[in-house]
């Protein structure tokens, strides 16, 4: 059976991630974090690994960034989830006795309205993950926690209280990394990394590239590489695979225009 | 005394940037979260404001870029800081006796090494900041937490180990949020919000305005808005002050070719 790797502990999002990408069809193994996923993956433990990449409210996960350009993965597929927030307990409880509720200190943040309207007395704890929340709960019948509809079921515990995040337009998206690029679907998108010199227009020049063939470009995102202080990285993700000649000959004049250019992969479009 | 409000709670890296730009001359009031720093300044019930906008490492606080984009706060200085993390203790005590670390988990990670050679057995234990690790210390004598010295000194405790971190090039950026710019001084940076309408080559455009007049971005990073899903918003910083008639020429031409263009402010560069 193909192994995913995945950045655990079970019952995390990018579990959920994993599962509605490879329907199931996989065997599944978490990992402590996302150095692990890439190493899983790098040295041939794991035909594909997935990880969070970047989250709409909270912005990249950073080191997922760096990971990408220090390995020789590619990223074979994307997934984007809505973050979705569940009160968990383990039983049907009234919200009104529920004494504290634990979760990652950004979950208690993204459901701060749900909390404060319904259940005000209660202690917020802190905790190192959602899934590690969950488990938290252990045998006690008055502390709930805010996690995965998938966490609940692994650590038998109940939903008591679905969607109470405040804001529902918060979405993360998964890069699923692999050994090869995806074949062309005729809805791709292709990621790479490149760096310029530091000098006022070469960003500028760098995306004149792109602009001249109308190639749509979905990210871009700076990030100094404090090594070599008069570098910038950008991550650039555009319309296209790169088995297409358009996208060939973009790529081959960018690497006149570029320092450094690598290419991540090309990869069927993730669209909610 | 001019009062400023910072991201609290007491002993954070904040707090640190806080006081080395203030120069200690002011009176800081730690905040639970970063829009009650914003709240704050925008009532008048502080001057000033510090907030983290940006970690070399683990990037941008989105919650923070968006809070600029909405309020009509302006900025006023940055800070940037070595994040320096410390091992902290009741007493002085031999490494192998210390059975558990607490600190928040990006910290934890950013010590992996460290705590790997020399505390090999010790249990981890994430909490929801390193303040409150420092603080959870308490009556325990084989409990420590990796935290800033400043929290040591606020919470009574004892630094063991200094400069823990496995990566020397750690920064964090902080920004003053006020009511005005600051005056120029020649060596300035201007920071902007822009948004282009969702086409191949809108932002090639516009970043056209600055190459033309030869100024250097220092910061470019989009984010999709979600509530609008064909736009995208950039922020944006470069150097130079909008009192200066180049800057307010880019200014105004860049105004024609983008659907929305909000200054956030000019002010002094802040280079360690």
């Amino acid at each position: 059976m193909v192994k995913v790797a995945y950045l655990g502990p079970r019952g995390t999002f990018t579990e959920q991630a994993a599962i509605s990408y490879f329907n199931k069809n996989v065997e599944l193994i978490p990992c402590h974090d996302l150095p692990e996923v890439f190493m899983a993956v790098s040295t041939g433990f794991s035909e594909f690994g997935v990880v969070p990449v970047e989250n709409s409210i909270e912005g990249s996960v950073n080191i997922a960034l760096d990971l990408l350009l220090e390995s020789e993965l590619k990223i074979s597929g994307e997934v984007e989830l809505r973050i979705e927030h569940n009160l968990i307990a383990r039983e049907p409880i009234d919200l009104s006795k529920i004494e504290a509720v634990a979760s990652h200190p950004q979950a208690l943040a993204q459901c701060r309205n749900f909390l404060r309207r319904n259940l005000p007395k209660a202690e917020l704890i802190e905790v190192g993950s959602t899934a590690a929340a969950v488990k938290a709960i252990g045998e006690n019948n008055y502390i709930a926690a805010i996690g995965t509809e998938l966490a609940a079921k692994i650590y038998g515990m109940k939903v008591i209280a679905k969607n109470i995040e405040d804001n529902p337009n918060n979405f993360t998206r998964f890069l699923v990394l692999g050994h090869m690029d995806a074949s062309p679907t005729g809805k791709d998108k292709t990621s790479i990394i490149f760096s310029v010199v530091h000098a006022p227009g070469s960003l500028y020049e760098a995306l004149g590239v792109f602009a001249r063939r109308r190639i749509n470009l979905t990210k871009i995102e700076s990030r100094p590489t404090r090594k070599k202080p008069w570098e910038y990285i950008f991550y650039c993700d555009f319309e296209g695979h790169r088995a297409e000649r358009l996208i060939q000959e973009a790529l081959e004049e960018l690497k006149e225009k570029t320092i450094l250019l690598k290419i991540l992969g090309s990869y069927q479009r993730a669209r909610l």
